[in-house]
């Protein structure tokens, strides 16, 4: 058998899913994909992707990749391929043959999310779906003082959620900051990888703590506490976007 | 009876409506607010728009108005009230008393469409229900320098569909333009008033003429031939954006 792997750039919307991984009976990006990649091999086929992403969360660059031996077919053949087989909520942007022993999770450099805020005025029924509607306007440079705090290596614990598994709590992260486009509020963050549920313990507390009033230094403070119970609400999972993963080897 | 007069403003996400307007044993906007208005009243109360929109198109300013009996109950609460009675694809932004004699058609002095157009890239899944997906990238100069003859009293014969039963063909467009919001190439249209399914060829026809590469000069030409023959195809309604309805007196 003459084995290939092929790396895949996905693109999912969230809203009629049950997250990433396979569960049972349960509608899942990974079980689509595999059951597309069954039909294209008549035989299983594991998908590996960057991470999991929960229920209702969207997806603009999530990576995977799964060895093949189907012969004779270019990499980005695959796009077509398995977009035939799969619904409209979920899209194959990019396919390409790769490395035998690149691993999507492992290889992966940087995880990149973004949520997405609406704030100071209505959601329009059309953005219900994808965006956190906060009622006030949040002060964006506070906001943006908070985020410069996240930055190099971090004790993450005060955004662990009491379920995380992980052993170590500290992750690197590359950067943070808010903006604005069009007129969402947009919150963007980069780590090496992140803790169960952490993007949205992240946004809601530096939104908390903005409402507040809290000043910079105080804020670090919090940070530096490791104190779960300081942490503000999660905000809920329909604003949030795996935007893009890099890997040391190339992107996909 | 003291009869009042109450005009709302109204946004809805199209995908699941057959329009506007209602029609029998078919979801529409117009059909689901009159029921919220019956339970209020315990009796039929007809709600008048600035205009239809057509099945799968969608509002962020539609404007409305209806006559209530119901006493001791400011303008301004109608939202909470309409909006528990409604479903979540279709919301009452604002309300207010106005005067008796406003009607939320024969008032209205102009109406603004937006056509969204993702261009160069794949649209996302949860970009999907609300823009077109145009795999190459158009010259935006290019859309402009037609989009500007289209300005002033016009017979806009070319963009009606045959199916349209105005007697007069002639419309006064205030102003059309292309912007790039985001990721996303927006075509802006404001007129007095539109023919059936007019705005939906006027982009398709702007978009099929710069692909041939023709000059804003033959552009010219062909708006004023009046030739219904000459128009490109008329875009999916999808992309389509009921964005901003505005009064004589004051606005919604």
């Amino acid at each position: 058998m003459n084995e290939r792997n092929i790396r895949l750039l996905i693109a999912y919307d969230g809203t009629d899913f049950a997250g990433w991984q396979i569960q049972k009976n349960r509608r899942t990006v990974q079980a689509l994909i595999e059951a597309a990649l069954e039909t294209m091999h008549r035989e299983r086929r594991a998908l590996t992707a960057s991470g999991r992403t929960d229920a209702g969360v969207h997806a603009a660059g999530q990576t995977a990749n799964f060895h093949t031996d189907i012969a004779n077919m270019e990499g980005r053949r695959f796009v077509p391929a398995l977009n035939s087989l799969l619904p409209k909520d979920v899209r194959v942007l990019d396919a390409a043959e790769t490395s035998l022993d690149f691993h999507a999770r492992f290889d992966a450099r940087s995880r990149t999310y973004r949520y997405h805020i609406i704030a100071g005025r209505a959601a329009l029924p059309h953005e219900r779906r994808y965006a956190l509607q906060l009622w006030r306007r949040p002060d964006i440079n506070r906001l943006n003082e908070y985020a410069r705090r996240l930055r190099g290596e971090m004790d993450c614990s005060v955004f662990a959620s009491p379920k995380d598994p992980s052993k170590s709590r500290t992750r690197y992260i590359y950067g943070a900051s808010f903006f604005v486009e069009g007129d969402t509020l947009v919150f963007e963050i980069s780590a090496n990888a992140f803790l169960w549920r952490m993007v949205r313990s992240v946004a809601g507390t530096l939104l908390h703590y903005e409402q507040k009033g809290l000043s910079a230094a105080s804020f670090g403070d919090i940070l530096n506490s490791g104190d779960r119970s300081l942490a503000g609400p999660t905000v809920p999972p329909e604003g949030l976007f795996l935007w893009k993963v890099e890997y040391y080897r190339g992107c996909v």
